[in-house]
């Protein structure tokens, strides 16, 4: 397996501002989200992006990516019809190879030495197989994740096989059927936000669309699961948190985590001592 | 004295994406924040609200202004002259009448009742003056304001009589010409970011573009020094305090001071102990 191809998913109606919002990287320097996410796959080893937009933002994105070390071309989602199918407008990019997929709407940030899709596309090509990224996540946030029922690898720490993948699942459900052991209690491994996924995914995915009965929004929870009964489907803990960037305060909390994490810790921290001395002086 | 219009400029090229950023506003709704900025005005009472936008972001920004309650319009600033260009280039929407000011890369965190812009309008009504919001602001920060040598007006806690105003002085400047009795040691009268401008400044300004010598960049300061000489011109100490998004973790800061400052400031204290506690449990 080689993973020199990525695909980045933006096209959701709901969050076509996100990829254009101004943060401040890791490194420093001053970036839209969009330039960020391309970061992270060009640090995994990445040559090749297509990123997946909204007809017309095609433009107002390209701007944004001007300074990546990589191919990025635009892939326009004709109608927005979900997940599943603008994952599948990148078909023809991703040709018959394995492919790092990363959410638009998220941040991921490292909390030990290298990146977080660095490590997964390596693991991916260690195990040669279709990897996704989980975290063990609180039963609140079920509502908003992909959880997957899986089992340790043995002797492996992180790694675990995958059984059954739900899309966000009732607490009830997860509790019957998507228990991992060995996790704390009330948690479950949900998605990350970024798969190495591979051709037989795709082909699942292509069926699971051009069903009557298509489950929409869940097509790719159901092609994950479908796979799994035929070939290995892993799932790896990362060590790193992932932001979305789309929920309320999403953007901020990216922001503090990314600030508090890396090389200007201390001057954002300054900051964040002043603001809050400047609200109490104000209301003392 | 009555004050219906206001004018936001947002025209600088370095400053282009900062209207359409995301922010938690105080009501906690997601805004961009031209329509935090166009709040500010209707706050204190403005009904029509013209921006001052770069060529061909009308558009972009109009969207951002759908759900404010105020007549707006925009007017392009044909090429990047500078600031008193740009705010001249609402000459004709503000006619011959006073009117409120905002800079278009700031926000306002009001530290006790009314919102910033509001109290500026009816102090300036009360006045019958032109009136700057001014704030005592650290030395090392000179080199980002304008800055007022004022006297204080007598028997008021809060307001200036402006003498000279020099934009973005040398320390050695402000020492000789700006120093203020009565503020701490160290600290200067710099501009909020928010005025009551009147008929005759708007003059004055005209008069300082025309001069075959114009200071570019500082030709608002000049109006505002010479007119003070002709007329009473005003400063006046807010209870809040100004973020300037544009600088370095501009954003972060503001949408902490906004978030940190409002009715959700609890959830919001909650999100940041949880990001110190994931990235001091990863780091341990």
């Amino acid at each position: 397996m080689n993973i020199t191809r990525a695909v980045i998913t933006a096209a959701g109606p709901a969050q076509r501002s996100l990829p254009l919002q101004q943060l401040v990287d890791f490194d420093g320097r001053e970036k839209a989200a969009l330039e960020i996410l391309c970061a992270e796959a060009t640090g995994a080893g990445i040559r090749s992006i297509c990123i997946v937009v909204h007809p017309g933002d095609t433009e107002r994105y390209r701007d944004a990516t001007e300074g990546v070390a990589a191919d990025v071309e635009f892939v326009e989602q004709e109608k927005p019809t979900g997940y599943a199918d603008a994952l599948l407008a990148a078909r023809d990019f991703v040709g018959g190879d394995s492919f790092l997929h990363l959410v638009g709407d998220h941040v991921w940030v490292a909390t030990r030495g290298e990146s977080c899709a660095k490590v997964l596309v390596e693991r991916a090509i260690a195990e040669n197989a279709l990897v996704s990224a989980v975290q063990p996540t609180r039963e609140t946030k079920l509502p908003f994740f992909g959880t997957v029922g899986a089992r340790r690898v043995e002797g492996s720490a992180d790694l675990w096989e995958v059984q059954k993948v739900v899309e966000k699942p009732t607490p009830t459900l997860a509790e019957q059927e998507l228990v991992v052991p060995g996790l704390r209690a009330g948690h479950y491994l949900c998605f990350f936000g970024m798969h190495v996924l591979t051709p037989g995914f795709v082909a699942m995915l292509e069926q699971e669309v051009a069903r009557d009965d298509r489950d929409r929004g869940a097509e790719f929870a159901h092609a994950l699961s479908r796979l799994a009964g035929q070939e290995r489907v892993l799932a790896l803990e990362l060590p790193g948190q992932r932001y979305n960037l789309g929920e309320k305060y999403g953007i901020l909390t990216a922001q503090l985590a990314m600030a508090l994490g890396g090389d200007e810790r201390d001057e954002v921290m300054a900051r964040l001592i002043e603001v809050l001395g400047e609200l109490r002086v104000a209301s003392s």
